[in-house]
């Protein structure tokens, strides 16, 4: 059985990413529907000139697809998640997969009443083959026990580029909902932590006050039975970085730590995904470009064997909620 | 007119760099005192053959120096200092300075009865070439408004070269107050901050059950009206870095991001102080080491001079009670 999926809301061009590894993956994409024409919609169209435009909702949700891929803007995210499910499909999100407590409480719902899956791509893990063998390293015990992680998630503005939803904080959910659930998926991930506590956020607009709906920086800090972590993300990637961010995990555990250099390492190696690794025998910094992408492999595996191996549904909504928890204690008073 | 110190209370080795770095700002040793027979004590004599022990703690606080080196165990130094004030010196303290407000109060008093320099020496920031070198370029504005630091103090434990009040919570003041307080200096200096919140603070033993007075694990967050900082200090640095610990610091800035790799750049350039820099024009990592270590010359200065071009009094009061507090939030229940 060959699974197929199909692209609803082609607003972020994470949307690239998700239907080319899913195809790596066997699963074909037959159609996407989007609102009008995002500026992503041309590059969409390049890399995958084969797949067709549905031009109404109804189609694509009636389209017989296995799986869904949403990259609407954040804040259409759930509604189109409960319409996928409820049309009988598995659904990748971007990320966030929601914005609010009300619209998580839907889609929680949804996978009740239709057990679909729900798998929000967290793509700073899912899609950087360092993160592959972080993950085999820690298994293994190569520095003991994980007590502690710092997820640093800085982006690029790219003002001009960006569409006007961008500025708004209600449709792109703020900052930490947004970007730092990124880095919360890697806290529970590399800690082996399944539920947490938000014990500091914070958000502000430092340098941007003509957009006041941005939040150009946030910060927040995790505690779970495990260990802690801490999380910083911002839009101040300036211009002589040749990429959009130079994204970094550090991992320390009892015996051990482990640094990711996600994409970037400035004035060292080529490439990307840099692992550095130092415990009792091993003090070296080494090339994890090859390690792989196993999340979306598995997630076809769990879409025809209504497993679990991708990740866990439970971990997905621990991840958003406690995205949410933190935006709203940054926001209150 | 030339300068003199006397060293007081032998407990660190920390004490080498301090002896050693006024020497060279034309501070000369005339003696030193110190209880029993500390373990650092051989390699003092080793290093500083011509300075004489002095027997009692009477004869070197009446020995007329201009200054005193204090590194006695942390919990004994404010009492140290005092006198030493008392007797009309200077004093350069290891850091901590102290190890509770009481003893904070004693030294903010005998500062004020006698105007005398309490100059705790941050040798993370102090003994570091790549921090001037950091400090040059947010002055010069290579990175726009400083928003954020990230420190990271990750000690080996060396277990068997301890003395017994390295495990003794009351003698060592807490990992925050001991080890943070360096990341706390670096964050005031960095932002520009005169005073700061703690808005969370944590201490754990996670791998070190047998001794339940040792912390092995601290963090703690800090905010101002100019930014806010994060800070990582534990025990766990694995046997096979070559050094003692991968001090990391990094500074964003709405204009660009800087970070110091201060002992070590694993799989990366050889040696110490290696800053990473990265704005609108520059994306390099440079070698810091010859930048220089100003704090000693200009603190030979301010002796002199009565001003303060090393250190404000206030900073140094401000940083030792932002680590107490957070070592009291840390360990409330």
């Amino acid at each position: 059985m060959s699974l197929t999926c199909v692209a609803l809301g082609l607003d972020h061009r994470h949307i690239y990413g998700m239907t080319e590894n899913m195809a790596k993956a066997g699963v074909r994409c037959v159609g996407y529907w989007t609102l009008g024409e995002p500026a992503i919609l041309p590059g969409f169209v390049k890399r995958f000139p084969e797949i067709p435009r549905l031009n109404q909702l109804e189609d694509a949700l009636n389209c017989g697809a296995d799986l869904a891929l949403i990259s609407a803007i954040p804040a259409d995210r759930a509604d189109l998640t409960v319409q996928a499910m409820q049309h009988g499909m598995d659904v990748m999100s971007d990320k966030p997969g929601c914005t609010s407590f009300e619209q998580l409480d839907h889609i929680r719902q949804a996978v009740s009443d239709t057990g679909r899956i729900w798998s929000v791509n967290f793509s700073e893990r899912f899609e950087t083959p360092v993160s592959t063998l972080a993950s085999e390293l820690v298994d293994s015990g190569a520095i003991g026990k994980v007590v502690q992680t710092i997820g640093l998630g800085p982006h690029r503005l790219n003002r001009l580029t960006r569409p006007e939803w961008f500025f708004q904080r209600d449709r792109y959910g703020g900052i930490l909902t947004d970007i730092a659930s990124h880095q919360i998926d890697q806290f529970l991930h590399y800690t082996g932590s399944t539920s947490a506590e938000i014990t500091n956020a914070f958000v502000a607009n430092y340098a941007n006050p003509a957009d006041p709906g941005l939040q150009d920086f946030g910060e927040l800090n995790l505690r779970s039975a495990q260990g802690t972590g801490y999380i910083r993300v911002d839009w101040f990637t300036p211009d002589a970085l040749p990429n959009w961010g130079d994204g970094r995990l550090t991992l320390l555990g009892t015996e051990g730590y482990i640094e990711l250099r996600k994409y970037v390492d400035v004035g060292g190696a080529a490439g990307t995904d840099h692992l550095i690794l130092v415990n009792g025998e091993t003090c070296k910094k080494q090339d994890a470009s090859d390690a792989g992408l196993p999340y979306f492999s598995r997630l076809a595996h769990d879409i025809k064997h209504r497993s679990e191996t991708a990740m866990t549904q439970a971990h997905c909504f621990t991840v958003m909620d406690l995205a949410l928890r933190a935006q709203e204690m940054a926001e209150s008073p």
